[in-house]
């Protein structure tokens, strides 16, 4: 059994920033931090935002623990004033950004963190575990959801990734539009259709197949999934109506050539009267294969390795940048680094998405003072992309559990269907829209 | 704050196939399970073991509370009869296979479970995820520690993966030889080196470098890391070694050339006098980078995303296969599924690595019925790969915690040693040396 608050997922240096900056006075200094990514995965034509619902979740349990403080203070990794100020941390500031299940390009800021330095800096780590996992899996989702048109995913990949970033990406997939998943615990933490067939397992493990498909109906019903792969499939699918009979739910194929043999079972299932039994296909599917199996017989698609690894882009390279922070004397004063290219952009951000047609044409990245930002008029039709999350501490709870992931979904759906069509497309390129960074005077 | 048990990091069919089996008793038949992967990575020339402690802790917290067992019931994922079995649920079987830090190689009997089918079966999934995961970061990290040769290599790479794979990741490039961790949880639950310097954001708070640069020798001594490529390099290590005095711990680069950069940071820290003050490097480092920068004046290498993704390969295609099971007489029967390029061999196996002047020379694979491996006598020489982890549901300690992970270290670095020199080439080959499959009659 583990008890945990997530205060210490967390790099060292954002507590010895902390307490230096204690120290200095500079830790409560207002501060606006951004996260944004400088380029999609390669020939990408989109992001997704996701993990946002997570990440107030994990805002909410921020905070430390007398274990954790003790860890702290036994490390000399801050001192005695740091541990009494971490004592009563609570995250106090607002976050606001892209809402989760929005697309995203280059320089989006996608999330903007207002607060003390103090108290922004110890974030850092936490939100771009989340937000760089979550989107990164949202996004091969997404994708493959476009290629299977209107054939449900559902994740079987938990097996394939971190036994707690299965959670994270079976939520995730959700959000790209997946319909279901075999993991249970994401099934519990966020009220999902939980799904699931056989493995080869049950069914060696029984005297015969017959045997292993009896004991399946006998237990679930007609409406369950049989495997039918495990020694030869055109026999499995005539004992599987056999022993179920033409009212079969389904059966899955987990090998060999998966187009070739979703016809052959069809045929086979529709020959034994069992017309309306369902065809899964499983066995390491991506976006390509997916597509490639459009003109076959097949119901659904079971996704594993590629969908919790971001099918090649298992991360975003989203960073968490200070952009704006104040002065001595109060006021907010835009900053950047100017690292060999990986400057950055300075100021807090306004984001807005331009439509031509009804259809997105440029995602506007606006900067400049808080005044001039304050009395910048979009222009007509933008669609304004920055939503707050969370305002002076308080969270809002709709972008939360299952309905918050749920909005997300169908948020995501919405936002894809507004971008040009290209973004469909599987064909490497650039990004679907350009980004415009404005720097006002 | 969340307290979990790991037992619904489970796919549902696990509980289902429990279910059904319960139902018709081939849950009670007892069964031998192996985890194996049938090729490694592309170009890859060993696999590293790694996860094992971790897997025990899981072992050991896994079973089912009130809410877990209401979820399985509420969603009829199960019946009554079935949440009575589970809520006594302990595996009581034994668990053995290669050390954490071994080296593998396709058809590697990584795992053997060995226990009722029912207790068996829950496993699949929470197996697979720590186990593929786990050796995808620790093969990557082997790697790196080779190129890096005798210059310590860090994870900093946490905010690139899911918030708890971070926590794994850290652990697991312990096992493939990094000395240190940015991860304060990984830190604090496996009582590893935490590191860290300071980003960017903690210059850029201050009003000027010098002031940041300050605030940091204040807080930590001269003998912390100062961060010099926010704005121009050369000034920033002038005001470095000014504020610290040649004794300066040492300055991180994080952009740029990097090669170029520490040749130059080297000659000017050597000009003010700061001889012994070390160059960090990071900025999206993987193996190939490490070995190019071989004859620069690096110090220490910071590793994030490449390392936490597996650098190109983020899972390990592991899997968990039935491999014998009892008939109702109660003697052992090997089973294997017959599925298309997805075939496995029957029956449990022994594993032995043989050498030839010192080098490893070939995996041997031994399966065949129980009297005939009992009898079986291996070669000259031979070394026996499978370790008791589990006897009859007691965890043995010493695969855990700190010490388990500290010698699981050790054991990478000696069963490398021990491979052919090819194993440490960086070029794209065969596995480096061959699996031979042995069945006895």
């Amino acid at each position: 059994m583990v008890v945990f608050d997530p205060s210490l997922m967390t790099d060292m240096y954002e507590y010895t920033m902390l307490d230096a900056t204690l120290k200095d006075g500079t830790a409560n200094r207002p501060c606006v931090f951004e996260v944004f990514t400088r380029h999609l995965p390669e020939g990408r034509r989109y992001g997704v935002v996701a993990g946002i619902g997570r990440l107030l979740d994990a805002l909410e349990d921020f905070h430390l623990d007398d274990s954790d403080l003790k860890f702290l203070a036994d490390r000399h990794i801050v001192d005695k004033e740091t541990v009494k100020w971490l004592e009563n941390y609570r995250f106090s500031g607002s976050v606001r950004g892209y809402r989760e299940g929005e697309v995203y390009f280059p320089n989006s800021p996608i999330l903007q963190v207002e607060g003390t330095f103090g108290e922004c800096t110890l974030l850092e780590t936490l939100i771009l575990s989340i937000l760089n996992y979550d989107s990164a899996v949202a996004a091969a989702a997404s994708r493959m959801v476009t290629a299977a048109k209107n054939r449900p995913c559902m994740d079987m990949g938990g097996r394939r990734t971190n036994e707690w970033a299965a959670v994270a990406a079976a939520r995730a997939s959700i959000v790209g539009g997946f319909k279901g998943t075999a993991n249970l615990l994401a099934a519990k933490l966020y009220d999902l259709p939980a799904i699931g067939t056989a493995a080869h397992c049950f069914t060696l493990v029984h005297d015969s197949e017959r045997d292993a498909f009896e004991s399946q109906i006998a237990a679930l019903g007609t409406n369950t999934t049989l495997l039918v792969d495990t020694y030869n499939i055109e026999e499995a699918v005539k004992t599987a109506v056999e022993v179920a009979g033409p009212e079969l739910g389904g059966v899955r194929i987990d090998s060999g050539d998966l187009a070739a043999l979703a016809q052959r079972v069809r045929n086979q299932l529709d020959a034994l009267g069992a017309t309306n039994t369902k065809i899964t296909v499983t066995n390491d599917l991506d976006e390509y294969a997916i597509a490639s199996l459009q003109t076959a017989p097949v119901d659904s698609y079971g996704v594993g390795t590629q969908l919790v690894t971001g099918s090649g882009a298992p991360t975003c390279a989203m960073v968490y940048k200070l952009t704006e922070r104040a002065n001595n004397d109060g006021t907010m004063q835009p900053v950047a680094k100017k690292s060999k290219d990986k400057a950055t952009a300075p100021g807090a951000k306004l984001a807005f998405r331009s439509y031509e047609y009804s259809l997105a044409d440029c995602e506007h990245v606006i900067s400049g003072s808080p005044n001039a930002l304050r009395a910048f008029q979009p222009g007509e039709g933008w669609e304004n992309l920055l939503t707050d999350f969370v305002v002076d501490g308080e969270i809002d709870p709709q972008f939360r559990g299952h309905d918050g992931l749920m909005a997300a979904q169908d948020y995501h759906a919405k936002a894809l269907a507004k971008l040009p069509i290209t973004a469909q497309s599987l064909m490497r390129g650039e990004p679907v829209i350009p980004t415009q960074l404005d720097v006002l005077d």
